[in-house]
Parts: structure tokens; sequence; C-alpha cells
């Protein structure tokens, strides 16, 4: 177990802040804190120290002072890895920071590699997989609905909903091996009207997991949008308008995260990512440049095809762009927003049949707007997020944001079809046994009952240093 | 008194870490923590918490739980402001900062303004107006004597100094002042001898502070080295090669803290500035373009100037460059070390009269190196040591490092100047007590017992946020 070395870390931003904090956790974080730190009360060994307490004093290397600080001391197991932990706050130079570090290496403990200190609550049964691949998701979350999500998720919201379908799944298979060990006297103690209610209820289960997984990608991701229109339509005063209604949400968090490539615009706490796109110019029905195709190719990316039309323009003309892009989209997996613009510049509404257009159509909408003259805006970030149904977020449901899971999920899901099928076909108990371990297995790997050091190491190599 | 806010922050640097810190303090630090923190064992007020002690929770935005923490409490009057304080150690998403700091601030506290806790432990009266400079000196510190002066003058160094300067005027004019009192009497208790000695000393001691200041600065700011001599003479091998030598200390430090405009190199703790240079052609004695002007203005700026010269060259064209640069400098504010290079390239060093050359040069000397074969580079590293007396920081004197302090003392020195004029001509106790008390006002000016809003303002603008 690597938990013998005490390994330690930088757990703060990098760069210069007022205050840093480095963590060093492991059976030699008292012993080396006492070689560095001298307290400016009265000169106690830290382990004598109450645990949760926090001291003042000077860090020193051997005989010189390095920095004044504060030190906490969490005691084993009552710490977030169920080590000894120690973190010192000192001034927050870069310079400081890292001679401190160095010091603490040469006094006996390991630069810790990323997310190390989360693998070692994990090893420790502080946490399960899921809820420590959550704390990673929680650091990282940039909008409301990935924070609710990864929060949830860490306090152990996915752990038990699975475990409860694992102990309903154990129970199952108690019996189907009681039965296996009376083989000779064809027993059955697994009423199989029962067992299939049960296996239909699990699978119900995981399809809904699975499904959640749509919206959880959308949440953790951002939700792809493709503006389509003629070039005149209006799309960057619309982008301004969406922007200026939240820049007070968006501005201060996304300078600091991440390079623009995209418009990313945090509605209702959901981060929406426009996808540029080249103007379509619908001549007649011919498809005239690569612009053209290129648009229809990241059109296909989104999950929201929101097609902005000019409603100065002839009827005809919007008929045939709406007609246009809704050949082009899949009505299954994509929305169609029609977004009818400058309503501000005529004074008539015209009667457009754009809804009867619409209706046959599958999850599609339409809104009338002036993006210049902020009308009937709210509208139009309503129809943004009734897209996706944040309903389950906010009933506390569970939602899967993480691949590994989904994958594992989706294994499951085919092993309990399995199952399934053979309680149809009758088939014998040892045959349903297998299908149903593999079940336990893939379920298993999520919460990390069943995990190898490959899992993990791809798993924690993704977390910052520190954690 | 401004202290009657609570002030919120986020104290750690910004951006994605795995912990950030958010500080608050003030009078309602305890009340408005108690509002959104929700402890996980008994739940027990802030106040009803052992000071210094670390506890861990939730917080919640009334219903909507926002973060797992750990919240450390520190009590007034014994925390760095002097206030009820609490830190709150959250995950290190940008997002969830914000959101905890607008949280904060919708529950009563204010956003703090930059260097603002720091003000307060100014005006609560934990530390003197340069500990509480020597704070923003600590966390801006790049090197190793940046950071040893920083925390010297924020453990009280300078401060004591000051103290024991001022306690010994203070005694000169409450003698001075008595004799006032009995000024119809002609009688004279301060012994003009004795104050003639006393005078002298503290205006010997005030010119070592102020002359402190040329090392503070360059401690501060890095020593300014123009590299100057033919294009072909090495330059970028010499800069690699000093660069090789210490990479393990500048490389982790400087892409973290600012973007390189010139190289720096921290040679034994201290901050190098390399100048770039255009060569230097010495066609006979004509200066032939800008370049090469704009050279001689870039070498008047720096402190050393390092003339590098090729030893296969012939022993004229060596003597022509060193003729032709010592001419250009100024021997008293400035350092001439010649490098002769390429000693690799060459059988036998030729015996160069250089060392001749320069005997009636103050402030010179000669290295003779191999850039490319790394010869002698610890001789050339030792010679720009030298140009800097560190002798002082070793020993543990009282460095100046700030603009605001050389200023007031030299202000304070003319006064002592003045009052030492006064003993000599004998001029009457009243004009004497003015003198002091002038220095007395500008030696107040430092520690801060005597300071306005405006002083205190330009001071704590340059602090970051959080401290």
């Amino acid at each position: 177990m690597m938990t013998e070395d005490t390994i330690c870390a930088i757990s703060t931003a990098p760069g210069m802040g007022a205050i840093a904090v480095i963590r060093m956790a492991g059976d030699k974080a008292f012993e080396i804190g006492d070689k560095v730190f001298r307290p400016a009360g009265k000169a106690k060994k830290l382990h004598e120290q109450n645990a949760n307490s926090t001291h003042f004093g000077t860090i020193y290397d051997d005989d010189k002072d390095l920095d004044e600080v504060l030190v906490t001391i969490f005691k084993a197991p009552h710490s977030f890895t169920g080590e000894d932990i120690i973190e010192i706050a000192c001034h927050g130079a870069p310079y400081i920071q890292q001679q401190l570090l160095q010091l603490l290496v040469k006094k006996g403990a390991r630069m810790a590699r990323p997310g190390e200190f989360t693998q070692r609550a994990f090893l420790n049964g502080k946490m399960d997989l899921s809820q420590a691949e959550a704390v990673a998701d929680l650091i990282a979350s940039e909008n409301e609905a990935a924070r609710r999500v990864a929060l949830q998720q860490m306090r152990g919201g996915f752990s038990s909903e699975l475990s409860t379908l694992r102990e309903r799944l154990l129970w199952f298979i108690s019996l189907i091996e009681l039965e296996l060990d009376f083989s000779e006297e064809d027993v059955e103690f697994a009423n199989r009207d029962e067992l299939t209610k049960l296996v239909n209820e699990i699978e119900a289960h995981l399809s809904r997991l699975i499904n959640s997984f749509s919206l959880g990608n959308a949440i953790k991701n951002g939700i792809p949008v493709a503006i389509v229109g003629h070039t005149n339509a209006g799309k960057s005063t619309l982008l301004n308008a969406l922007l200026n209604e939240e820049r007070a949400i968006v501005s201060e968090i996304h300078g600091t995260t991440r390079d623009a490539i995209e418009d990313t615009i945090n509605i209702g706490g959901v981060t929406f990512r426009f996808i540029d796109t080249a103007g379509i110019r619908t001549t007649a029905d011919k498809i005239e440049n690569l612009g053209i195709k290129l648009t229809y190719s990241k059109m296909s990316q989104a999950a929201i095809v929101l097609l902005l039309v000019d409603a100065t323009d002839s009827q005809q003309k919007i008929c045939d762009a709406i007609n246009n892009v809704k050949s082009k989209i899949d009505a299954e997996r994509q929305h169609l927003i029609v977004v009818v613009n400058k309503i501000d510049l005529i004074d008539q509404p015209q009667s457009l049949p754009i809804t009867a257009m619409l209706t046959p159509q599958k999850n599609s909408s339409v809104v009338t707007i002036s993006a210049k003259k902020h009308v009937n805006m709210d509208q139009l970030t309503n129809e943004l997020l009734k897209t996706i149904s944040l309903q389950a977020i906010d009933n506390n449901e569970v939602v899967v944001t993480n691949a590994r899971h989904h994958e594992a999920l989706s294994n499951a899901h085919e092993g309990i079809l399995r199952v399934k099928e053979g309680l149809a076909s009758g088939i014998s108990g040892d045959f349903l046994a297998q299908d149903i371990r593999e079940v336990l297995h893939y379920l298993g790997t999520i919460t990390g009952q069943i995990s190898t050091d490959e899992v993990l190491g791809n798993i924690f190599k993704n977390f910052c240093i520190g954690k």
C-alpha cells in the first residue's frame, strides 16, 4: 500500500495569493512537521496538540527562518485521507511555497502525485470511487448544475443508489446459489415471477441512470447550440444580448478558467456552448460552398439548433429557411428552436405558419424576439432551458455525468437484459448466476469495490496536484 | 473606524486549485458564519467553539447545499486583524469560490479592499506600518534575499531599530524642553557635548540605513546587469551557461509570477536582471549606429556592466574594447567585470595587461572563463555576488527596501544634520527642539505612529485582495 510514504503538495491554486496552503499526509506528517515548525507559544509536539487545532508559529529550515505560518492538525483516522495530516498556511509568494515544499521533501516527505490525497481517502475507505471522482468534478465545476450534481455524487447520492441495486441483486443471487446447492433436488427458492419483477425494476432503474447521462454530460461539458440562419439575421446581436443578460454570472468565472474558443453562456445555472457557424444562404435548394457544408457538419454536433430568421424577410424566404434546416436535423436527438428576430422593425407580426410547419416535428418550438431591443429574451432563455430536463436535478435525482460510469452502467444493463431473457427462456440457475455476477462486477467498478491499479491510475492522473 | 464592517475575500491565488480559502473578519464574522455553515457534528454556534479550532461541515445558501468545507475560527483579539475571523477552506473551483463569496456578501459581509485585512491589523495595533508593508513584500518576494529582508522587517527588525532611535531622540528632546521650561534661569540640562555625540551616532545610524537602500532596492527589484561586447564574444552562450547553473532555482518560480522581458537569473539567492544589448562594434573610435547608442544608454542603467571579450581576439582588440567601455561607465556607481571568454580555444592564456588596465578603476575585476565548456563559471557568479555586499543580510542587519521608508529616512537625516549644525553654532533650545521634532515626525511616518488616510490608502492599494 502506498500509504507508507508521507506526501506533500501545494493545495491552493498556483501563482501569487495572500496565502497558500501546503498539505502533508502520512505516518510521518507530525514528525516532519515537528522538524520544521516552531509554535509561537508553548513548544508542544504536534501529536500532543488537539486534533483540528490551528497553531501560529515559524517554519525553520534548520536555523534559518523561512516564514510565519498557521499549521492545522488533523489526526488519523478523522481526516480527509484517514491519516495524520498537517496543513501549513504560508504567505502566498510562489517562491516561499516552493521553498517550503522543498523543505518538507528534504525532511522526509515525498511530492504527492495528482489526486493522491483523494486516492488515499479512497484506499483508506473514507469514500468510494464514485465519490472520489466527484471531488475532481466539483473542483472543475463551472456552473450551478455541474456543482450540484458533483456535490450530490460526492456526498454519496450515487453510491447509495448503486448500493441499493447491488443489495437487491445479492439477495437474488444468494437464492439462486442456494438452489444450486440443492440442485439435485430440483427446488426453486427464488420465485421466478418475483425475480422477473425485480429484474424489470432494476433494468428500468439502470435505464434511467444511463439516460441521465445525456443530461449529465451536457451539464458537465456544456450544451452545444448551433445558431444558424442568414448572415444578416442578427446572430451576433443575439449572442451579445444573451451575454448581456448573464454577464454578471459569466464574466468572473470564465476568464479565470479557460480560453473562450466558443461563446459559452451560463443560463439558469447551465452552460450553453454556442457553436460558431457561417451563415446559411438558401439559394433555391443548392448548397453553394464549403462554408455552408461546414455549417451543416457543425449543426449535426449540436443538441440544440437555433434557427434565426429575420421577421422583415418575405414569408417565402422564412419558410424556405425553416424547411431547409428541418430537413437537415435529427429530430430524435436534436431540438430545433426557430427564433424570429427583429420584430421591433415590423408593424404587425406576420401570421407566419411556423407553428403549423413545425407541428409534425418533435422537439421544436418558436420564439419571436428582438435581440436588439431585448424583447422576449426571457422567452428564448426559457426555451433553451426547457430543452433539457433539469427536473432531475431539482428533485435531487442521481444524474450520471461520468463517461466511465456510463460505460459500466451500460455493461451492467446488457447483463441484466441477459438475465431477463434467461428468466423468460427458463435457463438454468448457474447461467443466471453468472450473468448476475457480471452485473454485480460492473456496478462494483463504479464504486471501486472492484478496481485495478490501471483503472485507479487513469482516474487519479486527471486530478489536480494537492487534492 | 472602518473596523465596524465585516469584510470577506478570497485569500488564495486566483484560479482553480484543490482548495481555496475565503477569509471573513469583523464583529459579525461568527454571526454570518452561523447563517451559512452547518457543522457536521454537534450544532454548536461558532462563538461557542474553541478559538483556533477547525470544523468540518457544509455551507448552505438557505436550503441549498453549496459545498463541504473546513471552517477555522480565530477569536478577537488573538487573530491576524485583532477581530473575530473565520477562514473557510472550500473546494477550489472558481465557480464555488465566487458563489461562496457572494453568499457571504448576501448575508451581511462586505468585499474587502486590497490589503484591508493587513490594514486592520495595523489599525488595531497588531503590527506597525513598516511591518504591514513587509507583509506585501514577503508575498511578492521572488528570491531568497528579498524573502529574508521582508521576513525580518515583518517580524519587527526594522521597527525595533527605529524605536530605539526614536527613544534616544525623545530623551534628548525632553531634556531640551525641560530647559525651555526653565529658560529664564539659563540652565542647561542637556549636556551639549553628550548631545552632539548622540546626534552623531544617530546621524551615522540613519546614514547606514539610507545607504542600505541601494542594496535593498537591488534585492527587491533585481540587480541590473548589462552584458556588452562584440556580438561573437559569446553572450547568449554565457546567459545559457548562467541559466543552466541555476535552472533548478529559477524555472519553477518565474514561470508562475511574471513574463520574462529580460533574462532574470537567481544567483545565490539574489535576482540579477540581464539587460539585452546590441553588440558593440569598436571600429577604431567611432560609434556607428543607433543600436550602439542604445547599448550605451542601457549600459548606463546597469549596476553591473559585464564586458565580454573573446580570448582568441588580438590583444589590441581586447584592450580597445576595455578602454572603450571604461570610458563610458560611472565608476562610482557601476561595477565593471571584464569576462575573458573562450579560454578553451587558446593553448596558453595571453598575458593580457587587463588587471593593470583596470587598476586605477574602482569597482572592477576580471574573470577568465569558457562559457561553452563551463570553465570558471563559479568564479563569475562569485564576482557578480561580490558586487553587492550581502554581508548586511547575513548579519541580520536591517536593510531598507522600501522607497517610502528611504524618503522618510532621508528627510529625517536632513533634520538631524540641521540639529548637528544647530548644536555646533549654539542655536537656542526651541529651534533645536523644532528640528528634532521634525526628525521624530519622519521616523514616525515609517512605523505609522504618524499617518494620514492618504498615505495609508497609497500603501494598501498595492496589496493583493485577501491579505
